[in-house]
């Protein structure tokens, strides 16, 4: 009955603490943390501590009795870009190596306010410039995330693209964070109907990452000022429930212009990053089925990923 | 690969001879039939004579030793309002049916001239009716077609929501034709990029279709005038090539407005209808198999049909 499951998905939010009050980080950080672990990890997965561009990273494999299928996720989670860890996408991270086969690499990127913009952007670009000199294939490469971490799948692959990197096969972003200009007009018109995310929480994590720079640019902006040219195909996965709808479907009509093959997949009466909710909501398992099914045919194709275009 | 393979289609395209020239509508029906003919369909259907409110039509059902799944796919042709029958679109039908096991009732509607707007709709609705009267659970059906009939697809929704039927589990549409006004900026902005439909192809067979009704209404325009309340989920797939673009653009935005589930699904320099080309271009199949996908993830959730809301 999933139309009773979006409703007691709401309710259930909106009985929750808020995760973004303006408090000290660090509370913010325990708490994000709490409420993540509420997420189960699918069993069969294996996890191993990993470093990758000098950072921290959790490889999650599927099980040794599990189908494997070659090729790699580059995973990064979501936490307003100054919360959160591998540790926290481990369900979303899992959902999509058990339903893949693929490994993934969940990277622990650098947080704000410690490390603002661009730190996380410069660890995704290193972790995934890693992968190609330990003689992985950029068409073997899927980059994913959720939330922010939506938002750092689009921003590294624009930040490799533009430093001379070939491409990856694909991305597939989860409820993306993709405007710091924060112009989207569901962030009006979805206020008070998001039952996760206001205008003032997201200010409030936005100005650590920030730290007083320009946010209308390509890299901190996407939706609005990235031109997409070159990109490989992109699964955007969107709420209408949310606040950032909005930065999804501009990146799509952006995707669109450019001629990049782009998916816009939204679901109507959900929360941010709603894929969370396996078991709980049969939309979050049917949506993390198209999703796999999208890298599962990105990591088929033969053909080498498009070369950087300038 | 997969570029060369969507160069290799645009060219073959632009050598062919135009089906939509202003020729006599039996020579256009030939020339469409012939051209469509040239589509492999796949062995392995069993394809029946049958009749539906009133109509012809072919029942497309998996082979005898094929994995088969209940419910049923309602299709709609393709060939602009005035060409086409269920033969011309076999190719796809049957596809929808080998990759789900779901049986196709493909609908052989009457045609402009001779038949204008709104008999094909009328015909669908009927075709519907008939289906719910034999018993069939409307969360067991799926509407699908190409080109005019995705058009279809979605304004006998539109119509049987508003005769008070329920709604089926869900609409495919391939590069639908949506709005009758041909007030989309792509159908500017793509001419001469399309191999395949001009402004003035499109004018010929539509005013067949019009027979000088007014096009600015929901049933002819749906992507500018349709209020999709209540609809089932909708897939819509459609190429950067095509002047129809911005019709599934379009009605991917109304489909949001009004809390519908929706993937806008678009592949980057493909033409009209591109999952034809199966065997010549990999994107055809991988689309393909994303609509399968769509369909029995529809047909897998067990709440009833959204009732018909006015």
């Amino acid at each position: 009955m999933s139309r009773e499951q979006r409703r007691a998905v709401d309710e259930m939010l909106r009985r929750a603490p808020q995760g973004f009050e303006p408090l000290p980080v660090e509370r913010m950080r325990a708490g994000f943390a709490a409420m993540m672990s509420a997420f189960p990890v699918p069993d069969a997965v294996v996890q191993t501590p990993a470093e990758l561009g000098g950072r921290p990273a959790i490889l999650v494999g599927p099980a040794p009795d599990a189908p494997a299928r070659p090729g790699t996720i580059l995973y990064f989670h979501g936490g307003s870009f100054a919360l959160g860890s591998p540790r926290t996408a481990m369900a979303l991270t899992a959902n999509l190596v058990v339903r893949t086969g693929v490994r993934a690499v969940s990277l622990d990127y650098r947080l704000a306010p410690e490390h603002p913009f661009p730190a996380a952007i410069e660890d995704g670009v290193a972790a995934y410039r890693n992968l190609l000199d330990d003689g992985e294939d950029p068409a073997g490469i899927v980059f994913a995330g959720d939330s922010a971490g939506g938002g750092l799948s689009v921003t590294t692959c624009l930040a490799a693209r533009d430093a001379g990197l070939p491409v990856p096969a694909g991305i597939v972003a989860f409820s993306p964070g993709l405007d710091h200009t924060r112009s989207g007009a569901t962030m009006v018109t979805k206020e008070g109907i998001d039952p996760f995310f206001t205008r003032e929480s997201m200010g409030h994590t936005g100005a650590m990452y920030l730290a007083g720079q320009d946010p209308a640019q390509p890299l901190l902006a996407p939706a609005v000022h990235a031109d997409l040219t070159g990109f490989p195909p992109i699964l955007l996965q969107v709420g209408t429930n949310e606040v950032l709808l909005d930065d999804a479907v501009r990146l799509a009509r952006r995707a669109r212009d450019a001629e990049v093959d782009v998916i816009l997949d939204v679901t109507a009466g959900v929360p941010h990053v709603f894929q969370a909710f396996t078991g709980t909501l049969d939309e979050a398992g049917q949506a993390l089925d198209r999703a796999a099914l999208f890298v599962t045919q990105r990591l088929a194709v033969t053909e080498p990923a498009a070369p950087a275009v300038r």
